[in-house]
């Protein structure tokens, strides 16, 4: 590991510091060669800093705001009340090269507002994609793009998204030739939008791209593709109604303490689906590598983790930031999309 | 009850006759004015029609077709053998004023193309729109629509979905002020397509209306809207994504014997929510109105049941459209919209 600086909105997130700040203590420990600039209130951060180790406290280089912005502000009212927020300095700081990435718990509209407004988008991209991964029912991965960041996208933006969706693929699920496919309402050729249509005669033609033709809603958890590629009004339709399918059945579990062998492990994927973003409980069950999302098609790695996260689950979004900062995959995108589009 | 004539495609769905007709049967004998048309292959079906009450017989007038349709055929290729088959002369019959209305467990593309070429629109309408009740956490439903029968959808249409799924809730879920939401991928009036945000502007000017706003993906299940209104991809996308989550969720329950009380509670409203579509040990499982989508907006009434079906489902389907016959939803629609848009 070379040296690397990360940038973190500490007030972030339903808890704050008091989950931020722990979770950047095992990111220290973990990551030698880890530096932080950390934005957030002194007085709220201080203490928790404090506590660490005075060698991991070196490492952080903190910068006080009083201001920090709800994160279930609506999107204009939290971009006019941001400046000198925590959130939009991390991202400047990013967008000013003092850091390399960055990592936020906080309102993910604003986050992507601010990202796109501020950091550089890579040369050959025209639009940055909200992108996760998708825990599968065999306890493996799905990448979806995108997940939100643009509501509608033609088939020059699609192809774009399985590009990315493809090198994001081959990295952080290192899988060789990812299976990709396009989400639709049908697998015929007839099916669906102008625009994927479109995309579907394209990808068929690239040899590069393992495309698998369109996939439906209710094969989003069977692991039949490693990348799924949507615009992001559909992509956040169907991750939302998945993530509400899940959170709702979860209510059936939640009174009991009795409970059958199956019931746990039903619950346990349940868990997953969502993210750990509507369960607090959560010391029981194991971190995984799901929490976070990334805004692909910038200059530097972004990434969203959820507000709910625990200590565990930011630990898991900063190394997963990290991670993605270590393979270069801002600069891999870029060169695997040069000039196709 | 008035006399009133279905047509029925008896060999539409998975099983055929052997579900179609003893489903039929209950539905004779529950209505006493009900007479049938049954398209059918001969051989397979009056071995169950024979079977019959001969009051039952009597009332059926069974038309032999040595065609029927594959139910997972493509569209175009099942379209261009449709002709003489089981579902293309059920909906025949009704275009020919010869029935009020039809129950098919077909090809649900075929279905819908059949009907929206050969049946007539509703004066005030320009498209139909797939229209289902979705079971809610809480025991009640929400009507949704579109479902699929429109890739996309400007304002127009989504205003005439808005009107046409609020007069079928007031008749059929008995709503007498129903709420009405538009999917969205947030709730800010700023978020969504131009044409979600022109629809939301008009929608809260209409009294008649009882316009809730946007409504995310994670909230279809939780019963604080009675019709959601959205285009047909977004509709279909939200739809199988709830389906493919309940299905594959009943997976870690279909091996155990042992169940407790909770887990018992999970799976019969997963089964709920899958419309028995996918599993058929359902005797166990208590018959809902659940089974059965409506294309709203023809001069008819057109109801595709469920191709997995079970003998007590199937009948419901048969009972939905006798219930929207009678009810007169298809007038009632037209009333409505009368000018409006």
């Amino acid at each position: 590991m070379t040296r690397l600086t990360l940038a973190l909105d500490v007030m972030g997130g339903d808890f704050g510091p008091r989950i931020t700040i722990p979770a950047l203590s095992l990111a220290l420990e973990k990551n030698p060669m880890l530096s932080v600039i950390a934005f957030g209130n002194e007085v709220e951060s201080l203490p928790y800093i404090h506590k660490l180790p005075l060698e991991q406290q070196q490492r952080i280089q903190f910068k006080h705001t009083a201001k920090s912005i709800d994160a279930h502000l609506p999107f204009m009212q939290a971009l006019r009340q941001s400046k000198g927020s925590s959130i939009r300095l991390t991202i400047e700081s990013v967008a000013e090269g003092k850091a390399q990435g960055c990592v936020s718990g906080g309102n993910t509209g604003l986050l992507m507002g601010l990202a796109k407004q501020l950091i550089e988008l890579l040369p050959n991209i025209d639009r940055p994609a909200l992108t996760s991964l998708i825990p599968t029912l065999n306890g493996k991965s799905t990448v979806m793009l995108d997940l939100g960041a643009n509501v509608e996208a033609d088939s020059k933006l699609l192809m774009q998204f399985a590009e990315m969706g493809n090198i994001f693929a081959q990295i952080m699920l290192e899988q060789v030739y990812p299976r990709i496919a396009l989400l639709n309402i049908g697998t015929e050729e007839n099916k669906g939008t102008i625009h994927l249509r479109e995309s579907h005669q394209q990808l068929k033609l690239l040899q590069h791209l393992n495309y698998q033709g369109f996939i439906e809603g209710d094969k989003l958890l069977n692991h039949l593709t490693d990348v799924i590629v949507c615009d992001g009004f559909s992509g956040n339709i169907a991750l939302k109604t998945l993530e509400g399918a899940a959170k709702n059945l979860l209510s059936f579990f939640k009174k009991t303490s009795e409970e059958s062998h199956l019931c746990r492990q039903a619950k346990r994927y349940l868990l997953q689906l969502i993210f750990y973003r509507y369960y607090r409980k959560l010391q029981q069950i194991n971190p995984d590598r799901h929490n976070g999302a990334t805004l692909l098609g910038l200059s530097s790695v972004v990434v969203k983790s959820h507000g709910g996260a625990n200590i565990n689950a930011f630990y898991y979004a900063i190394q997963y930031a990290i991670s993605q900062i270590e393979n270069e995959i801002p600069a891999k995108i870029s060169q695997g999309l040069n000039g196709k589009y």
